[in-house]
């Protein structure tokens, strides 16, 4: 037993912190978590699992119009807003306290306060005054949306938090930003009735992501009826005298709408939290300083997750958390591992991609292979629904390895998960073709594209 | 060019025919290819392209009821059986055209005849009574549904053909077997609305599947309202006072249904070939046997597919043909690799599986490890739909190889495809482990399942 309270604390109660807390815990550590908001952190409460619940609520308006084709006739229909945000918000409540749960089963001291370095051992319990004692100390207080002071009259706007609690569906509303949490909320309110518009300063949306999945999923998007301005941003949002809000953009375009969301990227929670007290460094954004291990420039304090601003997934900072206990409490030093990590983009249709983007391979190598497919959905031969689906796959043509999978339609996301296995095993094109297809399939296709669709040469397209 | 009127004949149409056809063609080899019924054959006119469009327009009946948990109200839904057939039809005629485009395209000669063996080098197209010569010679006439003389009264009966084109949608059903015909089939109609009951000699529906599959398919297709007779058979169909059928079974019940669909199996498409004029051996059951470059006992006769009724897949029978032209026409033999097949039911929910079962694992192996995962796909939370995915890993645990995947739930099929890659490639679990998850996707448990649900030694489970 070591002479603090707590052999291990964590602040921060969300997918990172609350693993670190629960592993530590069943290892028979003394645990302390501390979370001033909600367990479960941003995915669960205002993130990943109610946006995916939006998407479905968003998509069902494509089932109804799907239907026809298939011999059905659908009476009238109609949305209830708040019915879904209570439902959503029911199912909230039972994932945070299923996390409480897992805590306290586990053994860990759940305190729901603020908690503050006080030093670099010491935690002051915000709600009680409290101060406690920990010999290791992991941070995984996250990150929030950007606030908005930028932009003249951002205070009139909300963020994706407030997004999820709207009191009631406005009729019109413009997004800004151009990476996925813009993208995503696009579709949903799209696809709940609203009238979209999506305003991004860079040229074309979800930059990093593979141009091809990017182009198509902006045509498509645009096609539904969401209206996307690019190379553009909102320059004043003022309040009308009819309540509603008055947009003028850097384009001299003024546009009238019931809410602005502004998704122009996230911050590290480190305000406050008392870093340059226990002398932990910061980078100039706030973000907390980690290395390989995920320890801070003070040994025993270590950050996993949005609050060290690198890669923003909730599986990261899981894995994060998983790597520390080894490295902590296992005496198995372990780096996480950030190489190749699928990811999805739940729009509508949705991106799913892992490994290297047509770009970045042509960058890297002399010869890169592309093999592309573009096709209707079968669903969409009788629902009449004009999508298309296009995959893709890149090839390193020294080695035949797939370095990279790309997709753009109906469950992208589950389909870059399990593609991740064979890329990040290193699995060849070879691989991929001995494959035998399974029909009828979306899939099939990445098993059966037997010839390039064309190849790149020293970063020159060459046939 | 050689004394024949053809270099290469294909009789059948099918995938397997129409994929050597048009391969060869391409070639420059003179090229003829009949077929007496439609081109496209089983998966394109009557298997799985018609089904798959049925499955979807039998699952929007579950779209509708989901959609009321996520706030939105349906009014009144209808569905119209011939507009259905009428819209699949249409795509099926377009589907059939365009394989008549690529070969002709190819500049393969077409026969809309069907074709019989005259000699080992002669064919004659009976349509025309004509005679022609062909060089080399490729059987793919696939198979058709078993025919019901074994039942007394079976001749009352419909199979998959006729199910695709019943002039009214039946109140009620009986289906006859436990295969994945059957399985499908049961699970339209029961999505369209109609009382259905499936019958089934075996004790299990889906004999070779894994178990776990098996029992959690039936249990969620009875929750449906799907009623299922295991260990039973149709004793006799009669044809009552009302126009409906009454059928006793095995087990002395009697039931009163509208169509009585019979999918006990198929039959290779022999009859009348002219097999034994060429000197073609056949099995007892009527199959061209073949070795293992899909060669007869004829040197220059080849078959491929249902016809050798070996593994009857669409897929299957094209790696076949591509294989047969490797051999024939590139100077490479090249045998099919039938080795790790991934396939789907698509039941509701679907089933994916590649490998081994965990009862065939077991039977196999000395050290076997099962990971298993059982829980409600996230959009079922908020729908209140019961059901429950479940997903398995079996890992030999000698050599830490995933041998097999089995998974229930919605993509199942698409999951199946990709999970293929990966295991026929000989992936580890540790390079299942190392994959970073995608969230939040269902297909994240598969890479999140660190440690065995349980282990087999020996035959017997040990924790």
């Amino acid at each position: 037993m070591s002479d603090y309270d707590y052999d291990f604390f964590v602040i921060g109660g969300g997918s990172g912190g609350v693993r670190a807390a629960r592993l530590a815990a069943s290892m028979g550590k003394k645990v302390g978590v501390a979370e001033e908001f909600r367990y479960g952190g941003t995915c669960v409460i205002r993130g990943c699992v109610p946006k995916k619940l939006f998407v479905y609520a968003s998509q069902f308006i494509e089932h109804f119009e799907d239907a026809h084709g298939y011999g059905w006739s659908v009476g009238e229909t109609r949305f209830d807003w708040k019915e879904l945000v209570a439902n959503k918000d029911k199912e909230i409540t039972r994932l945070e306290a299923a996390y409480r749960k897992g805590l306290s089963n586990a053994g860990a001291e759940i305190f729901d306060s603020r908690a503050e370095l006080v030093d670099d051992h010491r935690i002051r319990i915000v709600s009680s005054g409290k101060t406690v004692t920990a010999e290791k100390i992991l941070l995984a207080t996250g990150g929030r949306p950007d606030d908005s002071h930028a932009i003249n009259g951002g205070e009139l706007a909300i963020t994706s938090n407030e997004a999820f609690h709207l009191e009631r569906l406005p009729k019109s509303i413009l997004i800004a930003g151009g990476g996925y949490i813009a993208v995503e909320f696009a579709n949903i309110f799209h696809g709940l009735g609203v009238e979209t518009t999506l305003i991004y300063r860079g040229r074309e949306i979800l930059k990093n992501f593979d141009m091809d999945m990017r182009r198509t999923l902006h045509a498509t998007m645009e096609e539904k009826g969401i209206r996307i301005l690019c190379g553009e941003v909102i320059d004043r949002i003022t309040r009308s005298a009819d309540e509603r809000l008055d947009v003028i953009t850097s384009g001299d375009r003024n546009l009238k709408v019931d809410e602005v969301m502004l998704a122009l990227g996230r911050t590290p929670n480190t305000d406050g939290l008392g870093l340059e007290a226990a002398g932990v460094a910061t980078d100039g954004k706030g973000a907390i300083v980690v290395d390989e291990y995920m320890r801070t420039n003070v040994d025993h304090i270590f950050a996993v997750g949005d609050v060290t601003d690198r890669v923003q997934l909730t599986p990261v900072a899981i894995h994060e958390s998983m790597c520390v206990i080894e490295t902590l409490f296992r005496d198995n030093p372990t780096r996480p591992d950030h190489d190749t990590i699928a990811t999805a983009v739940f729009s509508q249709p949705e991106i799913g991609t892992v490994g290297l983007t047509e770009d970045e391979a042509t960058e890297k190598l002399g010869e890169v292979e592309i093999y592309r497919a573009v096709f209707r959905p079968m669903k969409h031969t009788l629902s009449g629904r004009q999508e298309k689906m296009v995959m893709k796959l890149v090839v390193d043509g020294q080695n035949r390895k797939v370095i990279g999978a790309h997709i753009l339609g109906p469950d992208a996301g589950e389909m870059a998960q399990l593609l991740a296995i064979p890329i990040k095993a290193g699995c060849s094109k070879e691989d991929f073709d001995r494959t035998m297809a399974v029909h009828p399939t979306a899939a099939e296709e990445l098993v059966t594209m037997y010839s390039p669709t064309y190849r790149i040469k020293d970063g020159v397209r060459v046939d």
